[in-house]
């Protein structure tokens, strides 16, 4: 697995009790999975050599994020590398502007979007949704995705995004106007515009496919996000219609059979207050949104997507439990968590902890807690409790 | 932890999701725990400089087997290493004579027994079982233990084990007479005397403590042995009374409290026709009998041990599930099990598999399957179908 981000150590873990070797290609031996992996290449995943070297022995190779450059991978797969998910896949979890022109091609609702040149293209973008939002389906090639031109209302403030390189909420802004529009441009990377979708809450679909075709979807989860960082998730999400979810679970299957995904394919959506579903963002790993299947689930995101792309048989996505929580825990305070431990394990003795071993920084994801039980509130409220009181933010 | 075997192995993948940093003792590079561990040192247990250096930096030291020189954990004590559980508890389950009697001086039931010293020693312990089988109560003071010698019909065949260094059927012989009784003798180790109880089942109460005295009991299990090797675990015992269940686990944490033990404690126990329980065996760390919690407990055995020798909050023992089963993996004649797994996998989505990463050999234990739900029969077909598969004994 290339990258030695929390989300590789946990693969690393779901892989041991099935006997599968886990060679690990890290930034530095203190990354989260380089700590608890036996097997550790440190090197650049951004110098093919490295990545040539590092492939040697493996019988495929699998991503802990989506920054390896497409050109590099398809050199691997030249040398005859297995690599799952393949760079076609990967260039739309890689690259936003891909992704929201094959998404619309293939009949998948999108907000509007369209590339933008400069801070008066912007500006254009603004008018031309503001426009369509009374005439739905007027969009033409290169204009605003008609797709989801019906829920009215966009114009300004217009999303901007930086088409590569972002995640957690880093490369999005929400401009208000032309002026506050200039700063994504300043990077040098072409940037996507999109509408601000007047969502009601975000969903994830999470589904997994093999390289024969094979495909397992988890029930539809809600992801209740902080200053654009995932906070909370909730699974299945509450209150969802088994139409809505229906068709959350078929968008992300035809995402993944559509673009050739390979692996754990995180779908993340919006619901608007008009019963529409519309695809914000694509992650072709696991993903933080898949974290609750670690207790929740018969098998985990993580245990099923080395099953995908290691094309063995697929797991059961099925949830054992009617409810599960998950909640992110982020940095505080307090470098040492010891004394959190103590109280959050003898307050909850049903708590689920999982720590990411990263040096705790204000705000950064150390790690997560997941709890189940049949009533949400209370399920909410442990989960709740625990990320709070181990953050530092409650002492009691 | 001391011992790179499958229970290092599995306490290790337990341990990664609590942040615990966790360094191996182990004989080989090869062994089972040494290929996922990440921190691991090659040597050789029985030396004590060789322990001595490996606790440099640790917190706390536990052991994967029982088989650690008592002398040199208590020169570990004496430099100051944290050593759980502790070797005034680890002599129990080191030397099965030294159990026997303490566990007759605490009370709790134990087949009758003594130290022999020869053959025809045996033929007078088989003598004195079979008199005192008529007459309960009789036994003194070095005699065969008392306490139950209420169940008659002991006498000849009676069960003769070396006091140090049996497992999994290894260092014990049933004999008919006392011709067949001259074998145990020549490993020039002290050799106890067992009548050979007649029982109905194998049961295993398994509890964990911590050192302030926090304890928690899983639920009694039956076991079922094959040649004196554990082949399935049914959880909760079927058909086991609540007064037995109580009087189960009542055992479990006597012992784990009157011997100090400080980890995971099971106690494998047999279940008598007249509704009695006698202790068999004690295994002071993670043992076969709880691997069933992996996946059907709230906490698993690993987890809760890895909680107690940390002196954390232990986690809920509880069930999660009607039923689980275990059921072990024994090396057949396929070296690659890679094609079992596709089939296994294929057929039951649900099968949750544990490898060890050991090399195929007729009849080692080289992994395990958990399977549960609702339907103990079903339940049970699939582990077996899936451990017999796996091994190879049947192709479809």
């Amino acid at each position: 697995m290339v990258g030695g981000g929390q989300l590789a150590r946990m693969t690393h873990e779901a892989g041991i009790p099935l006997g599968i070797k886990f060679k690990l290609l890290s930034d530095t031996p203190q990354d989260s999975a380089a700590q608890t992996v036996n097997d550790v290449v440190v090197g650049d995943y951004r110098d093919l050599e490295t990545l040539r070297r590092f492939a040697e022995g493996c019988d495929v190779i699998t991503f802990d994020h989506e920054h390896v450059p497409t050109e590099h991978l398809r050199a691997l797969e030249a040398d005859g590398v297995v690599v799952r998910p393949g760079p076609d896949a990967l260039i739309h979890a890689h690259d936003k502007g891909v992704m929201r022109a094959r998404l619309t091609a293939i009949g998948v609702p999108c907000p509007r979007h369209r590339i933008v040149e400069d801070p008066a293209d912007v500006a254009a973008f603004a008018a031309e949704t503001a426009e369509t939002a009374e005439t739905a389906g007027s969009g033409g090639s290169g204009g605003a995705g008609q797709e989801a031109a019906e829920g009215g209302k966009a114009g300004w403030p217009v999303v901007l995004k930086t088409v590569r390189g972002g995640y957690d909420g880093k490369g999005v802004w929400v401009v208000r106007d032309e002026t506050e529009a200039a700063e994504p441009f300043h990077a040098g990377v072409p940037v996507l515009a999109e509408e601000k979708v007047a969502f009601t809450r975000e969903l994830a679909a999470n589904v997994v496919r093999s390289p024969h075709g094979q495909a397992v979807a988890y029930p539809v989860v809600e992801s209740i996000q902080v200053s654009g960082v995932c906070n909370e998730v909730i699974a299945p999400a509450p209150g969802l219609s088994e139409a809505l979810s229906g068709e959350a679970q078929r968008i992300a299957l035809t995402i993944a059979k559509e673009l050739g995904v390979v692996g754990h394919l995180a779908v993340e959506l919006f619901e608007t207050a008009d019963g529409r579903i519309l695809v914000n963002e694509l992650a072709m790993r696991p993903h933080n949104s898949g974290h609750w299947t670690q207790d929740g689930a018969v098998t985990s995101q993580f245990a099923n997507h080395l099953r995908a792309v290691l094309d063995l048989p697929l797991g059961d996505p099925r949830p054992r439990v009617r409810w599960t929580v998950m909640a992110n825990v982020l940095g505080g305070d307090y470098p040492d968590m010891y004394y959190g431990y103590l109280h959050c394990m003898a307050r909850d003795p049903a708590l689920k902890i999982h720590m990411y071993g990263k040096d705790v920084k204000p705000g950064r994801k150390v790690g997560h807690v997941n709890t189940y039980g049949d009533d949400l509130d209370e399920v909410r409220a442990r989960a709740r409790h625990a990320a709070d009181y181990l953050r530092g933010t409650i002492t009691e």
